[in-house]
């Protein structure tokens, strides 16, 4: 399996995935059909999502299909997968009501590439329930992809607004272990990212990284950090 | 029905529901018999959620019973309602599974006051999908109490930590109205709270509240004003 799982899509100077492309370039190592799953866009239309994407890959040859716009056995003839961010909860319910989920599973285990960002990320996990998302709508269940064995929490920050007394992320992550003591949990800072490889992630990025056990101080991940990731 | 939805528990001087005193004074009104549904803590235990409670309300006169340590039959007993705050997924999948949904609804349709603050103020929505927790357990299935018939947000806030490029929350709050478009939200800032009686929400608190609409501008809310809650 090959995984490129980036915390977010904005560069730190606000620019739309350019941070992003060089990975992508390197992933999809001369691959040109690309499905794109564009379901946790909300705001804006899906047709709008796959183009925006698409301006910012043309220079690398990618051709994108929308995921929407095709029939899961369509899903086969992809040579990359892309999964844009935005809400979780929307993204995982289309792909589950359109039978996305195992189609995907099965071609990325075969060894087609997948790319995602945020919600996009969070979906290769065992489940969602690291997301920070607004649970907009019902997914009927919350287990994902699984592509990876541990949990990722994308924009990760232990920062509140100033004077905001709800949960730090940190509290949630706690939260999130004491309910389920067994897992990881991988916290990316925006402008980070994961390459899995076999087996191994490899954690990069303009900042540490985060792992978090139940019952353990967090282990600080440096670029360039491999660990298990099934 | 009587509510009485805090968005918060702490002052704004950190001091735990004292803010809320006064007001749990005039709602229970002599009484003294509470069901308190401490669920949604997670790191705390269900006994030391109900005892720090117990303290807070120890001088109105009110008796808290901790819902982990009843049965479905003497939630009638109870002559108050209260409903604390922390994970609003764990509190919605305790409820749900020990039959609490409907036993609570119906009680405090029949009369008996309920409180709820934080992930209990959102418990009275229709349902949770516009809590800002994480989703660490699923409660099969997002409805709620339907106490009231519109959305709650609680810790409203459009302010996001220095840097941080996630969704602010009027983006979440837009994408919950584009998927529900129906739909009103009620948007509570910390120290702001909703007294509902006769069918009418009063808002109040050390802050404007805020309604979001499909397709309108967000609605001010000042102290004293009223809106109709079902």
């Amino acid at each position: 399996m090959k995984l490129l799982l980036l915390s977010n899509s904005r560069s730190v100077d606000g620019s739309y995935l350019v941070h992003a492309v060089p990975l992508i370039r390197a992933i999809s190592a001369g691959r040109t059909r690309v499905l794109f799953v564009p379901f946790a866009g909300v705001t804006t239309s899906w047709d709008e999502y796959t183009a925006n994407v698409q301006a910012v890959v043309e220079p690398l040859g990618l051709r994108l299909t929308g995921a929407h716009t095709v029939g899961k056995q369509e899903v086969e003839a992809a040579e990359l997968i892309m999964v844009g961010g935005g809400n979780t909860f929307q993204l995982l319910k289309e792909c589950r009501e359109r039978g996305l989920l195992d189609a995907i599973r099965t071609r990325v285990r075969a060894g087609i590439p997948y790319v995602g960002w945020s919600a996009g990320a969070v979906l290769a996990s065992p489940t969602i329930r690291t997301t920070n998302d607004m649970p907009i709508v019902d997914p009927c269940g919350f287990d994902a992809l699984g592509l990876v064995d541990f949990q990722i929490n994308a924009h990760y920050t232990n920062e509140l607004p100033a004077g905001h007394q709800g949960e730090t992320r940190n509290q949630r992550l706690a939260e999130y272990l004491v309910v389920n003591p067994q897992d990881r949990v991988v916290a990316l800072p925006e402008g980070t990212w994961l390459d899995v490889a076999e087996g191994q992630a490899t954690f990069d990025g303009i900042k540490a990284g985060y792992v978090f056990r139940q019952g353990a101080d967090a282990q600080e991940l440096r670029a360039g950090q491999s660990f298990p990731a099934v």
